[in-house]
Order: C-alpha cells, then structure tokens, then sequence
C-alpha cells in the first residue's frame, strides 16, 4: 500500500484523485429533472405548432477575453490562439469585433448537438428568424446544419430581437450586413423585411426595461403572425424570456428579476412556446394582439447542454 | 437613459451586463504565452523524431457525477439525460462503466479539435499507444480522426500506460477487451503485445509512486525503442508527466508536486518529447537506456483547447 512510502505521502490517497476531478459546480443531474425533462424514449413532437427560442453558443471575448488585440496582426489578419477558435473569419476592420463576438468553436459545437437533438426528437422547421448579432447568426446555422436544414432554411435577420439598448451606452455595434454574411456562406434571407432597422434602435439606446420586452416580444409576434409551421428564434440569454413573457400571459420582470434569469440561461439554452391549438377570434381589434393567451411554454424536446470548462494548459508546467 | 426609470434599476447598468458574463477563472490570453506557444504562422514540424503525450478528452462521471443509475433501465439499455452524452455507447454490463468513464461529446469534440490542430500544423503519425482506459481510445481515436489517419493507423492498448493503481485499492476497473473495442467499430491493432497485461496490473495494486513512474516510462521507453517515425501517447492528468519526467532526464516528483502538476493537466492537453537528433552507443549495456538523456521537451505544435463550462439548463426558471 502507498502508505508503506511515508516520506512520499504527504497528500492523503483518497484527496489526491478528487484534486483531479475539476469538476464544476453542476448538480448530478436530479431525479425529477430525470422523469420531466429527460425520458426513456425519444420524445417525438405533437402537432400543434411551436416557437423554439434559443440562446446563441459560447462566445470568444466571454471565454477569452481581451482577445482583438491578439488575434490580429498589424495588417488586419485574423490568427487564432487557441484551438478553441475558429480557424478564420469574415473580413472585417478588427475592431468591430469587439462589440460582435463570434463563438468560439465549442459555441458551434453546442449549437450544433442543440440541431441534431431537435433531428433526432423528430422537429421541423419551417422558418428561422434571428437577431444581428452574430454570434446568433453562427448558432442558427449550426442548429439548422444539425437539423439538416441549413441550405433548406434560410435565416431572417431580425434586428428587433437584438438584446438590451441600455447595454450599449457607448454605442451600438455595426452588425455584418445580409450581403457580407451571403458573401461568407451564411445563408440568409436576402428577401426578409425586418420589423426594425439598426438606424431605428441607434435612436432608442435609452431603452427602458419595458421598452425592451416589449419590442422583443413584439418581434416574437409579428413572427409568429406572419408565418406558419414551426419557427426558430435564436437570440440572447434574455430572448428565452423576453420573446415569451408577454405571449404566454406573465407580466414584466424588475431588472433584478431579469439578472436572476439570465444568469441562469446557459449557452444554447432553450426555451419552447407551444400553441394551445386554439383560433383567434374573428374580430379584427382582437386579431392585433390574437398571438397573446393563445401560447404556453412547453417541455424542451431534447436535454440541455452541460459540460464543464477546460483551463489553458501551459506545457511548460512539467518543466518546474 | 435607464436612471430615468428608477423603480426597475435596482442593479447598476454596468453591473447587469456582467452578470451574464459567466467568465471562469481562465486568463486572458498572456503576451508571453503569445510570443512563445502561439506564432503568427502555422508551425511546422522539423524533421527530428517527435512523441505527442496527452490526456484525454471530458469524462460523463466528472462532468454529471453519478450517472450509470439515472442513464441505464433496468434491462441494462442506455439512454442519455444531456446532449453532452453520447447518443449511444458499446454494450456491456453498466456497472463496469462506474470504473471505466467514456468522454462526453464534448471531449470526443475537444480530441477531434486536437487532431486538426496537428494536421494543420503538418503533423505525421505512424504509431498511436493508448491506455486501456476507454475514454483514452475514444480520445486517441478523435485524434487520429482530426489527422485524417484514423483507418490507417491502428491503436495499439497498453495497459503499462495506466493510471496510478494506488487510486484503484478497490479494485482495477475491467476493460473492453480489443475484441469489443472492434466489434465497436474501433480500429484496434489486434496484433499488438502488450508490456504490461491487465493480470500483471491487479498484483500490483500496491503500486508506489516511484514504481508509478517507472511503469510508465518504461512503456514510453520501450515504445520509442521498438517503433520509427513519430509516436503518439494518450493517457491520463499523470501521464503527461509520467511518461516523459526520465526520459528527458529530469527527477521523480513527490505526491504534493506531481499532484500540483496534474490538477494543472486540462483535457487533451498536449506534452511533446522531441529527439536531440543524437544516435545511441554501440555499447549493449548503453543501448538498455538509449532513450533517456537523447529527448527534450518540446514547444507543441498546435494551441492548447481552452473553454468555459455550461451549466444545466432548466427552462422551469421562465415560469418562477
């Protein structure tokens, strides 16, 4: 036994394998969780029509940080520090990055088991709508791609699901256009009419809470009136709440309500609001707001995604 | 501006925005790591002899904690709770993976990302060695995926490579055998003679520090002298260190320091010996310890894969 070499045992035995469990604070994944969200069986979807609102993946200046000024050379070309990031990138002036984080390539990853879970659940997808963002613009496409319906479905570029104006005091970002995302094979709807414009949110950075639910939920809406079948949204951490609040009947949160929910939000989180199968009425005041009351949120079709972070490793650890 | 609604604004505005930021314990890239581990240009190999030692990917029981009983029925099927579990895995009976931990997708995802990085770093490969460990050959398998060698390179399982027996007192875990592994659709060399067999491994369960060491560098040891070309090691936190700390000559470590090093050891993190190029004597007695003293350790080739983690999802949280 170990303890036969004393002047080695200075760790005792059963701490030092612990020490290499790095993990998280994640829960064992609870029984009632077990029986309501996960089942022993594919769940396969019913037939009433459904919203699928989704957080965009893992975001390169959140895992990396002040990463701009690292990972582009004098002359404006993108090099990658980490096997964590993409291999390139659209072309851009460098510093609009910064308001704009691409994911990093486990962001895509996430959004791409986020595909193939809805695939493998028997989802469809008729139409995609995202905000500006585009990092959302990343994960739409890896979901679609997982769902095998990238080249099927083009995605709507939605400026009025884009986060909370007040974030933005300084300035919003300059989002890539439709033509230079189709110039670097995203698959946008070139087509697509949004509600609101980015020259329309540059005037409203003063958002107020209110403001801001209401313009996301509002997007969420028209979209939703403006369509049939199945939609996808993929936005931010508060999209999941913001684009269902008002639609399923619950009031607005306080700004401390919101922060408690966002944090909670992990990358590609979501959220699903299901039609409870009933028509509006036929009166056409009524017909305005028809989507409100008429949706509820649902059980997600497939589980989340959960892992745990992984540290820089410097090999030169094993020269000390 | 916000301040203008002051019953909501219980958080600061510049407080809220970091709120979602779930930024771990990770740095920002340093500029010295920058200059030293990462270069404006795709590194290339030289031409000296090369040994890539590394660890696995994410393990399911690090990350979920106790999951054989909430992701196997009662008949024994497995169904996984998390889009992080893989979609299914090789049959055997369930208690058997309590000791015998596979990579979530994720750590599939994070070798994958690994075997990329060497092939666009101009990496060849002509040997992979690999623990029996099955989360080290669903590792060394993404790898030689990524390289674009995983039909013609075949992984030869060597049980010396094992982890620290001292952490099994209650009993070794029981390894697919190579049968299984290829009747899994692994490319499992099947000629291959071990150094070490499993039955040699359960005597020795009484395994010191120092006899640690010593297994596992002679396995490096008598891979490096029985093969050609470049050699690739995947095993565990230790191996990194194990595997390399005399055959570049440098002396065992203590509990506390390998300890120290091994928490440091993220998944797939990537140690390189490199030849010095120099040929050993003619003397026979020599030729028994050729390989140490001729290795140092080298810059790798490709970026370490760093990211943050994702905590589980509940979408109960919208309704609170």
């Amino acid at each position: 036994m170990f303890g036969g070499n004393k002047t080695m045992d200075d760790i005792p035995l059963e701490k030092l394998h612990e020490l290499v469990k790095k993990r998280t604070n994640m829960q064992v994944i609870p029984g009632d969780q077990c029986a309501s969200q996960s089942q022993s069986v594919p769940r396969t979807e019913s037939g009433t029509r459904k919203v699928y609102v989704m957080r965009h993946g893992e975001r390169i200046d959140f895992t990396f940080g002040s990463w701009v000024p690292y990972c582009f050379d004098e002359a404006g070309n993108y090099v990658r520090k980490d096997l964590n990031m993409p291999t390139s990138l659209p072309t851009r002036k460098p510093s609009l990055w910064q308001k704009d984080s691409p994911l990093t390539n486990v962001g895509r990853y996430q959004a791409r088991l986020v595909g193939e879970g809805l695939k493998d659940a028997g989802v469809q997808i008729a139409r995609a709508y995202c905000s500006p963002s585009f990092r959302c613009i990343q994960t739409a496409t890896s979901v679609l791609e997982g769902l095998g319906l990238k080249a099927t479905v083009p995605i709507c570029i939605e400026p009025g699901l884009f986060e909370w104006l007040a974030w933005y005091q300084d300035g919003l970002p300059e989002w890539l256009t439709p033509d230079e995302l189709l110039a670097a094979d995203y698959n946008i709807d070139a087509a697509y009419k949004p509600l609101s414009s980015p020259g329309l949110l540059r005037e409203h950075f003063h958002e107020k809470l209110n403001e801001f639910y209401c313009r996301n939920s509002n997007a969420a809406e028209e979209i939703i009136k403006s369509t049939e079948g199945n939609v996808l949204i993929v936005g931010h951490a508060t999209t999941l709440d913001t684009c269902t609040r008002f639609i399923i009947g619950e009031k607005l949160r306080s700004t401390n309500d919101m922060a408690r929910i966002m944090q909670k939000v992990s990358y590609c989180s979501l959220a699903v609001m299901e039609s409870d199968g009933t028509t509006p009425s036929g009166d056409s005041e009524q017909a305005e707001s028809t989507v409100k009351g008429h949706w509820k949120l649902a059980v997600p079709p497939c589980d989340p995604v959960t892992h745990t972070n992984n540290n820089r490793f410097d090999y030169k650890i094993l020269l000390e």
